[in-house]
């Protein structure tokens, strides 16, 4: 793999060599706005995590509706061999309702922030510690794994965060998670966050979840893994509320392509997942998206297209079938030579550099008019200049004749 | 502005006050495979990008074809009142056609690492040293604006780069640039490189043009400009080769409002600049799009609904007019009884609770199946329960009257 020499800056990280890839596709990613998977669609797309080898899948909300109940049981009953996790507010009856979806794990969750606790539950930091710790508590009892969230935890007081963790760590927490509910992270006040929080999560394994409210999601993730985290939540294709998740396939090939750690994903399943959630959740992957939009690894621009014809690493960070993604050279105004060559030795034409410089004329020219250049177009444009090269040669002769 | 309490990063943070927005979307946006702007086009963004206040228009790569120099000059002539910027490999002919150009300034470009210079150049690393200090004393003569960049930096000889930069500022540099051509950095690495590279600057600005392969674009931005850079290259929708570049609104957004960095940028004009960005690219605005995709500041579920109705900051970051953008409350599978009786008001219906239950059974019940709950159908679904309840009521006086 050529990425980067990683010695150069082995001084400013310290990374675990593995981390838990905790999908929450199926909860956060179906609460983005105007999404709605039937059951039918939640299987499918858990079976597809689990091939995909996540290490948790966070199947829905069971208190939110009966259809959900009904949905998540149906993955939890489905054996998939990997832990499913349905979440939970602070009460009994959200725990009973995740318990009779037969989960593996809850996901217990209140919120830490003041603005949270004042506006939307009303109620104080007292009353919110002494729900959560009596929810781990009454989830704990009954042989589940729990997990816990104290929301929007980046906005709230940061001893009184301290705090949260370490009472419901020791009320039997399992993991804790650390929510960036609104996204307001950057990078290097996540790494400080959870320096922070880790001595009171006692060696439990601490995870982030991150939103990206201002496309940091999956920067910030991986900040609070370089501190310390050891489990990330993420979404296919970073959908969930409002600018959504951090993105699955971001997440994990950054961590296992830049930073050489192990998540357990089988990374050339990433593209036929995200086409999947696309197709099920009717979001399309806008063409830029890194990784796996149509775009990631395609080329049009004549410098771009030369040093990936000699040698794809010039412009490709990583070969695009580690994540099961196809290169594509595509022509237009910015293409040089080497594009037209290429495209014309792949279509079976000749390769001549007259008809190269020709067609490269008539393909500039198409461009500049604001343009695309299909391969029906670009077929017309060989044949034509094909026939004009000709008709010139044939002049040519004839001139020759004459004289 | 409630976003993070700032005195508790202060220890790990630097920033400067102020940082040059350097837009990019006409020249490296338009690298997008597919994309072209047509003349009218570019002089459309352009204005809209003057009007929007960035620092730097990069207007186009003159050397590239006949219709990209006059598209570049009509730009330049314009009387934008913004530095417009020409792209030019380091030799005299594409200097001369971006002087043709009549631009402010030139950015003049050469491959530093060795991957590059191998395979792409197939020059030697003192070769291309040589080339770009001529280059930028060529350019220099000519009594332009000049910001060189080390093309792939970050992939390059820490040390060679460090000698590239030091010598184009000797050679007369007014600003340097770092690209991160493939997109491979991290946030605590882009922070390492910066820092190291600094002092071959000697004062002048430094930039950083960050890709978005691993999506981390936006936050190795920030991270340089922590680390000391002045300037970022950027392009509205984060269009640009594969996975594009970093998003202007996304680091403007960042940079204000989390970071309270000023960039000369009226935020207020993000929204629009975006749409018609959009627009002209055909490249549409995925609806999870950080600041502003049409999910951005969209809520459905109960609990995120009921608590933006009452403090919006419970779950946004900002407010969405900062950016120019609207909130938009959707009905749906995980709507609560506050969504339903906010939309019941909004459309004038009567908000009593017995409506707003039986109405949020029934959205539930559509969500459950899979469907989006538009106003059209959530009209339906309002006069189908009055009638219901209607029913039920005189059912009711039905039997009082006959007890």
């Amino acid at each position: 793999m050529l990425i980067v020499e990683n010695k150069l800056y082995d001084e400013v990280e310290s990374l675990p060599e593995r981390v838990r890839i905790f999908d929450t596709t199926l909860r956060d990613g179906e609460q983005t706005a105007g999404i709605s998977f039937t059951k039918e669609q939640k299987l499918m797309i858990a079976r597809q995590l689990a091939k995909l080898g996540v290490a948790s899948i966070e199947a829905g909300f069971p208190a939110s509706s009966p259809g959900e109940l009904e949905a998540v049981k149906a993955i939890a009953n489905e054996g998939l061999g990997v832990e499913i996790v349905g979440l939970a507010r602070s009460n009994k009856r959200d725990i009973d309702k995740a318990l009779d979806a037969n989960v593996d794990a809850i996901h217990v969750f209140i919120a830490a922030s003041d603005i949270h606790l004042k506006y939307k539950l009303r109620m104080t930091r007292e009353e919110a510690l002494r729900a959560a710790i009596e929810a781990v508590e009454y989830a704990k009892e009954h042989g589940v794994v729990v997990e816990f969230s104290p929301e929007d935890a980046t906005r709230a007081d940061l001893k009184y965060l301290y705090t949260m963790v370490e009472s419901v760590v020791d009320a039997g927490a399992d993991r804790v998670d650390i929510p960036d509910t609104v996204g307001v992270m950057t990078p290097t006040r996540m790494k400080y966050l959870i320096r922070y929080i880790l001595p009171a999560a006692k060696g439990r394994i601490v995870s982030v979840h991150c939103h990206n409210d201002f496309g940091l999601a999956v920067a910030n993730s991986i900040s609070g893994i370089e501190a310390g985290a050891q489990q990330a939540h993420v979404t296919v294709n970073g959908i969930g509320e409002r600018a959504g998740n951090a993105a699955l396939e971001e997440v994990v090939a950054a961590l296992e392509f830049l930073l050489n750690v192990r998540t357990g994903v089988k990374t050339e399943l990433l593209y036929e997942t995200s086409l999947l959630v696309s197709k099920l959740s009717g979001i399309p992957i806008p063409p830029n998206k890194p990784i796996v939009g149509a775009n990631a690894f395609a080329h049009e621009s004549g410098i771009h297209v030369h040093g990936v014809i000699n040698n794809p690493f010039t412009y490709e960070p990583i070969r695009p079938e580690m994540v099961g993604q196809k290169r594509r050279i595509v022509l237009g105004k910015h293409s040089g030579r080497h594009g037209v060559e290429h495209a014309l030795k792949t279509l079976g034409y000749p390769t001549h550099p007259d008809l190269v410089l020709v067609v490269l004329k008539k393909v500039k020219e198409y461009g500049d008019k604001g343009m695309r250049v299909t391969e029906e177009e670009f077929r017309k444009i060989v044949e034509e200049s094909l026939r004009e090269l000709e008709e010139k040669e044939a002049r040519a002769e004839e001139i020759k004749k004459n004289v």
